[in-house]
């Protein structure tokens, strides 16, 4: 399938951060409370535009004229679950792309089953590491899923049925600063407002930041000055830089 | 009337910031959960010190105390809007002056609602931008206002009465970094502290963030670290660079 | 007592940063929102691992498997005051170390009481101001406390039984960032897990936060830049550094 040699990709990922760019699409998120700032200036950086009401009241007129949700499961709360559900009930209802994060689920019986329930609905992209998803899909009752699975790690691996991908960029301080892989997730959703694949989306979303996080790494001292610099290179990366340093198998 | 000359006028907003150094005031902040470190250092920077707190049990014992209250109605909660009632009430009969800065209230008819509520009840300043303001005057339900309305955009709007003032300081940046409208609502809230005319201080808010948002910008290397330079820049702040860069009409 | 000799203590102290290096433990951290972030990310800079939920049905869960547990009264909330019991509750089960910072207490009569039946129930380390541990041991209702006491300030006073240290190693940029104390709690409760001492955990952490906190100032032109730099310098501190530079008494 030549669409999905390498090259390709790497072609059709820098072409979906231009039309990000052209479109900035309002990208709605549901996260916890340490990565709500974080996710939303990714988003900014990237030209989109966040919204984060989790008040089950309105989130659904929000999602409806939204152009993607993302939700993340870190630091539960009655309520946003609630929002949540009206979320994706309404992202349903209107044909939005989605993406779930279900964050340390492998540590609480009860997130780990909104999870379930959850990755049974269809998210266009599920996002979690290899604990989180060998805790989601042990057992009789592991969800069945046939989205796009994100696996992040020391390399992003990638699959929906059975076309696969791998991105190997990134740096180990994305471990050292809460909150950036939650907004990748965000950032992975605003490229599923401008790409209808969602392997190519996740692939975008992955390659921005790892691309910006060399970058960052290369010019923040440390942990402390990371996440402004990860900012400041997503908001400098253009579709070249995706081109030229992003490495894809 | 020559108190509102434009010299005067900064003259004035230099003065305010002087005495805001001076007199320190704690300022209650009721805000959404993505501005509220934003907001709280801000008001350290300014020299001003924050209290956060939204639990209902305990806001008014907060704000009666306070030297100013600022209200943003972003990222609603059924339990911080009660808080609000308790807060507009405390400060209402210490009086204790107040900002109203009603977020987003175009994309959701119960925020509209709230907004609307709110803002009869007398807010010194109303802070919002354009389609905010479009959205809580138009109709039949348009609540009555006679404070000061400040509407940002590329030039800040300001008008009480028949007195109107306008503020040409600023960035773009402040539109690629979330929580900066919302921490500027904040500051403004700490000038109606020690400055009794609420035009005047929604100006000395106004220019002292657009000040310090040029100077942040020609520092910042792009919106990552734009939030850590706009407070350097707070900090930093003196009342003769308010009356030499401040441009107003 | 030669162990209580100042040497001693820095040696020790720098003993204790370099097993929580190794040993990676994660700490469950309830605390108000503006300094989720930042004492996520302080815990990181260690070397430390951070979790964050409050949902009383999950917190039980994640401390019964921490290595400690940091609990901030900031900005409160019935739901996560539920979890401050069930996770107290599994630290006692589990016989977790857990530190209390009781904030701003003396200003809302219902913290106040809530943070009383807290210290009653015997934190390792209680953490706080002078005006708040006034407030705290005041009058008839003063609880009965055995642990480590330790009061901020321009130097750290801290206090167990009969033995006392103090920290002089500090800056007033501290003062000037929201949510730095908060931080420090967090920091000082990941000490816990890797030194039976409290005493002497108290005192790591706030050799860590005060050494770090003099390095970042050196580097950060004002309060905006300070966190990111104190976490950088927390992340590079060595224990070399902790015993050249400690200043204690």
């Amino acid at each position: 399938m030549p669409l999905d040699a390498p090259a390709d990709r790497l072609r059709a990922a820098a072409n979906a951060l231009e039309r990000l760019r052209a479109a900035a699409p309002r990208v709605h998120v549901l996260t916890n409370v340490a990565a709500a700032t974080l996710s939303a200036n990714a988003l900014l950086a990237l030209g989109a535009t966040p919204s984060l009401t989790d008040d089950p009241d309105e989130t659904g007129d929000f999602v409806r004229t939204a152009g993607a949700l993302a939700v993340n499961l870190g630091t539960p709360d009655p309520r946003r679950d609630r929002a949540i559900e009206t979320a994706v009930d309404a992202a349903g209802a209107a044909k939005i792309p989605w993406l779930l994060d279900p964050v340390m689920i492998e540590r609480a019986p009860a997130r780990l089953a909104a999870a379930r329930r959850l990755t049974a609905r269809g998210p266009a992209v599920l996002r979690l590491n290899e604990a989180e998803r060998a805790a989601l899909f042990d057992g009789a009752q592991a969800p069945r899923y046939h989205g796009c699975l994100a696996v992040s790690g020391q390399t992003d691996q990638l699959r929906l049925g059975d076309r696969r991908a791998a991105v190997a960029n990134g740096t180990p301080l994305f471990a050292r600063t809460t909150g950036t892989g939650c907004a990748l997730g965000a950032a992975t959703a605003a490229f599923l407002a401008v790409e209808a694949d969602p392997l190519q989306a996740a692939l975008a979303g992955a390659l921005a930041f790892g691309i910006a996080g060399e970058l960052a790494a290369e010019r923040a001292p440390g942990p402390g000055g990371f996440p402004a610099a990860l900012l400041d290179a997503l908001a400098a990366l253009d579709p070249e830089t995706v081109q030229t340093r992003g490495r894809i198998a």
